[in-house]
């Protein structure tokens, strides 16, 4: 028996889905200049590589990609026009929402300049200027440390780099570590903090298809938002944009993905991964699965709480969903089993090697460390989801810690509660009330509370222990709230303002919780600096030899700096005898008109669609790029520099390639920049039309 | 803006999806003949039409093709062996198992002919003659009849023409009515009634994907099972077969789906249309829908009545998908305003000929009759359920009906009752003790009553009216069940013997509910007699000017006759950023491997996929093939006459194809003789494949 393939479909087939396909890479600038030019325009960039970043000024058009903390932007006109993602500018949307201005609902097109809407608390910063730091970093770590010394004296070193950066003002600066500390490098960039907000499709455009069409493929979503930077009043005018594409993308077409994407785990030896597996994701999977069930249980006839918990909901809902893909990627991709013969491959060749011995070493080192750290990690994972999880205890302990932090100088403080994080985390104390709602609340503290009970000795919560009834948990946690004023939220800011010793004195039960949380809560972090420690002195060993090894460029794990990947346009087999197509079209979203939540298509798109072919509106598209979180709203621009699209997601299959890239099912998802001009054509935003795309080019 | 589509991208998807197309058809064996030779060579047929069937002999290839009474087959080899579906001969399987012999969950291979398993009530029909009788059957209606006396004249004389036909042993005839009365032949066929199972995959293949999958693309079933037709005690040597293909199908490739399909309904108008919309699958949907959600509910936690309704579950459950199918399929594929549009360009033309103006007439007065039959429809729903509905209530009222009918003359009964089906009648109402389960067919009935009392005024069911209290059908229901026997067997076998008298005296409670619908099943029977003596007067008379106007062949709606139907191998868009592509194989079935009921693949298969390339076995098809209920086991055939595969399915977005063929989504779904070989080859069955592929033909 044979199986011949029609060699014409098989070339179909390559056209679809393969073409030249772009390495695995969320390359930083530096990296760009290492690529072979002639590699580099086969690929499809029409543009001098210099154009991109000129290595000797430190800048270039990469530079118009801007960060608003978080998501990605980008400049795309002179005048101070960003494009982002919908839900990337979403905050500035419901501020200035309000019961008899429903922007949320309607979506917002600002007529002129003077209509455009500030948002209170937004920023985005311009990269400037990146500094490799490294040798001051090493300089400032004492000969023969211990791992939690080596640890301080890094942060401590940090701190001082980033003051003495920020005394320039209206500039933003951090110290990015790539490779685990083969590099640290202080990026300085300009903070702009006058955000106005031009133009938000409708919800119901800008989050078509919700949760449902959540991380899937094919997708009809128009995520974009249109902002504008000010800078002492004025419309800031970058030196670099990206100027909106007047002809738009194909299957097979170039385009690169620019943005900072946020933390990916590549570097990490397969045993780290399969903590990361076992701890992160399936506890993630387990216990936000269960917080989602009573939230919706303790919701589901209550407007009022339905409402108050919806962000939460949502979140939680994009964490535990993405959690279900990491797990079902993994072990659809055997990523450990391949990471695993990486990373004997790599050992046995550096065991060969001379000047790799430590290399070898360190790597066993890690594994060892990875070994240790299962002994607590569920422990671990509980205290790390204090702060998504139920907002009374993430506040009685964020206040005790706070009370105690504030008598040090600023400088030895948890970075957290240094000076110039005080602002944001009593505006955070205050903005959560509008998302509490206390049946909700309490019934995640049972969770929560359910899941220490469960711990194995050696991991065990004291705290809890002592304090909370096996078989008394509801009770217990009832009795918490009904006696705390953590929740009230007059109280909760006075409380901000408290010293330890008032804190105590208001016996609040919440409080006392927290407080009896605290030496353990400081214990684990001091352990979770200590193994930090030891992972800055053991990663770099190994990278160094992972790089070598490798004989080529190497990107470093996503460290939420400035990154670019090469891609193509391509659609994929997510399963035998399917193939997905890598553009859709308005015809699609009007396929998927129920009417229903998240599936409701505006009248006013409906009325236009009945005049054109819907078909021959191109909505959002798939390429092969290498992204992650953080790059939500990342500008995909085309070999010419101009802009295409905006990254917004990433398909099913390629949720877990924070692990590693599969070119098979690689998929990033972009809305077309098409959909919007059209959207804004319909909706006759001229003004803004004309910004975007002035005459001829 | 303009959407430009890549010029490769575009006759990629013409290659993947649409080629050349055939049009829409399952044509008869005589219609073959008026198509040009040319096309079909275009069309990838490379014998003469003569050898598919030859007009002078009045046979030829085509007559390979066999019904087995429901499904449809092929002979494979000139020794008897034919192909169909595995759930055409599952019946057999079933027939031969037992507690010590699980030959549902293991198959079965025959090693020689001696181990070959006889079913008991298996028969297939070869066709051997089609006679023109139209003139015969006109003949025999009595000038200016009302319509009740021409349909039982009609009735009358197919019942004489069918009698002198089997008066030669060993044939099987039929009147085939073509066009709702255009024409009608008598079908003489060859009747084999010592069918035995020479092949059967374990069920897990042969029902791979179960209800989860049916209807469905991509699809992984090896639905193909293996019979041979004895004549005399010897295998029966036919005059044609097809030989299995020893190259399989690619994209792009011309096949022929030949078979009995069973119904359509193309032929009836857009206000027909809609009565069949909105009674037949509307309701399906939702008392089926009922009715699956009761036996659910009653078998939920019985291993003995789960398996007792399992069966009928199963066909239910088929239905019911279908009708949601039906329902969706005419929405999307706005079905009715097509057929309306059509309706009046044939009325306007037929309007400007002359000759046609009865045409026109005849049309209205089927839309009248149409518009008649909404008044009643529901309650005759009702009635029309009684068979696959609750046990019970189907034999007291067979029981009922016989008792009566047994008292005529032969040739004057209901056709059900006549001599001839007598025996198949015991053994039906036998065998159905095993499907039995009292409290899922109590539930059953409760539910048919309950909208029998919602029935509006004009349509009312008296005998429930004035027996069963609105308020009391559960309790009333439950006393029925308590007092018959018409569900003992043993009794019930009694009464299939016993007069109208004996069963008045039994007092038996569902026999007496029976004795007071008889009247009014009656009563609708004969209504539906004079409607469909209406419907035979008129429909031939619009068929005409439909015909006409098409200017071209038209198909005739399936009517359980001999088809063939041309077609490609391809693919299609279920909707935007979609493509399924035409072929699936063992990788596939093996991705949906989880173990779970119906996606469970054989220890043997995983064994032997080890050792290959699990991609290059294919396993199922698509092409656009136009078939219905009926066409299951249908041999699929190359260009040369070779067998290439077995169809099975239709894909979901071609389910409402009986009412109309829509080329975009009309798609068959067949399984690829190259599974069935590949299968045959790792279960080392080599006589069998010896005898399907005699060497080097």
């Amino acid at each position: 028996m044979q199986f011949r393939n029609s060699l014409r479909w098989t070339a179909c087939l390559t056209l679809a889905l393969s073409l030249v396909h772009a390495d695995e890479g969320k390359w930083t600038p530096q990296q760009l200049l290492r690529f072979d030019a002639a590699w580099l325009k086969k690929q499809g960039l029409d543009l001098p590589v210099s154009r991109l970043w000129d290595p000797t000024r430190g800048t270039g058009l990469l530079a118009a990609t801007i960060s608003t903390g978080g998501c990605s932007a980008g400049f795309v006109t002179n005048t101070g026009l960003f494009l982002t993602n919908h839900h990337c500018l979403f905050g500035i949307v419901q501020e200035h929402s309000g019961p008899n201005r429903d922007l949320i609902t309607r979506g917002f097109i600002a007529g002129s300049p003077a209509e455009e809407l500030r948002g209170k608390t937004a920023r985005v910063t311009v990269p400037h200027r990146f500094t490799d730091v490294t040798k001051e970093i090493a300089a400032a770590i004492p000969a023969g440390a211990a791992d939690l010394v080596r640890a301080k004296a890094v942060q401590a070193k940090q701190k001082l780099l980033i003051a003495a950066c920020e005394k320039t003002a209206g500039m933003h600066c951090s110290v990015a570590i790539f490779d685990g500390g083969l590099q640290y490098v202080l990026i300085t960039t300009i903070e702009l903090d006058d955000i106005r907000l031009v133009y938000a499709p409708p919800r119901a455009i800008g989050e078509f298809g919700g949760e449902a069409d959540n991380f899937r493929w094919p997708r009809h979503t128009g995520d974009f938002a249109i902002g504008r930077a000010y800078k002492d009043g004025k419309p800031y005018q970058p030196e670099f944009y990206f100027p909106v594409a007047r002809t738009g993308v194909k299957p097979g077409d170039f385009v690169m993905v620019l943005g900072y994407p946020g933390r990916t785990i590549r570097s990490m030896t397969a045993a780290e991964m399969a903590n990361e597996r076992d701890f992160r994701f399936q506890l993630r999977k387990e216990i936000y699965g269960e917080w989602i069930r009573v939230i919706e249980e303790k919701t589901k006839n209550n407007a009022k709480g339905a409402t108050a918990v919806a962000a939460t909901l949502k979140s939680l809902n994009n964490n535990h969903t993405n959690a279900i893909g990491q797990l079902a990627g993994l072990s659809r991709g055997r990523t450990l089993e391949k990471q695993t013969a990486l990373d004997s491959a790599v050992s046995t060749w550096a065991g060969q090697q001379a000047g790799f011995a430590k290399s070898v070493e360190g790597k066993m080192d890690l594994d060892r460390l990875a070994g240790r750290r299962r002994g607590t990690a569920t422990r671990d994972f509980l205290f790390q989801i204090i702060k998504p999880g139920p907002l009374a205890l993430y506040q009685a302990t964020t206040l005790v810690r706070l009370a105690a932090e504030r008598t040090k100088p600023d400088a030895e403080r948890d970075p957290d509660y240094m000076n110039r994080e005080l602002p944001a985390l009593s505006n955070t104390l205050e903005r959560q009330q509008k998302s509490f709602f206390r049946a909700a609340d309490e019934a995640m503290l049972d969770v929560w509370i359910d899941r220490a009970w469960k711990l194995r000795a050696g991991e065990r919560i004291q705290a809890i222990d002592t304090r909370i009834p096996r078989d008394g948990i509801p009770q217990t946690v009832a009795a918490l709230y009904n006696g705390t004023k953590v929740t009230d939220p007059v109280e909760r800011m006075k409380m901000f303002e408290e010293t330890t010793a008032q804190l105590g004195a208001r016996r609040d039960p919440m409080l006392d919780l927290a407080f009896a949380l605290e030496p353990e809560l400081r214990a684990w972090q001091a352990e979770t600096q200590t193994t930090d420690g030891a992972i800055a002195r053991l990663r770099p060993l190994w990278r160094r030899a992972v790089i070598a090894h490798a004989g080529k460029p190497v990107a470093p794990d996503a460290n939420s700096t400035l990154r670019v990947s090469f891609a193509h346009v391509k659609g994929y087999v997510p399963r035998d005898g399917v193939i997905y197509s890598p553009q859709t079209t308005l015809a699609g979203m009007l396929e998927k008109n129920t009417g229903e939540e998240s599936f409701t298509v505006p009248g006013f798109v409906l009325d236009a669609a009945r005049l054109i072919k819907p078909e021959e509106i191109p909505l959002d598209f798939l390429a092969d790029a290498d992204t992650t979180g953080g790059n939500s709203g990342s500008p995909v621009i085309n070999g010419r520099g101009e802009l295409v699209g905006l990254n917004f997601d990433r398909v099913w299959e390629n949720v877990a390639n924070d692990f590693g890239y599969n070119p098979e099912v690689a998929r990033n998802i972009s809305v077309d920049v098409r959909f919007l001009m059209w959207l804004l054509e319909i909706q006759k935003a001229d003004a803004l039309l004309k910004e975007l795309s002035p005459a001829k080019r």
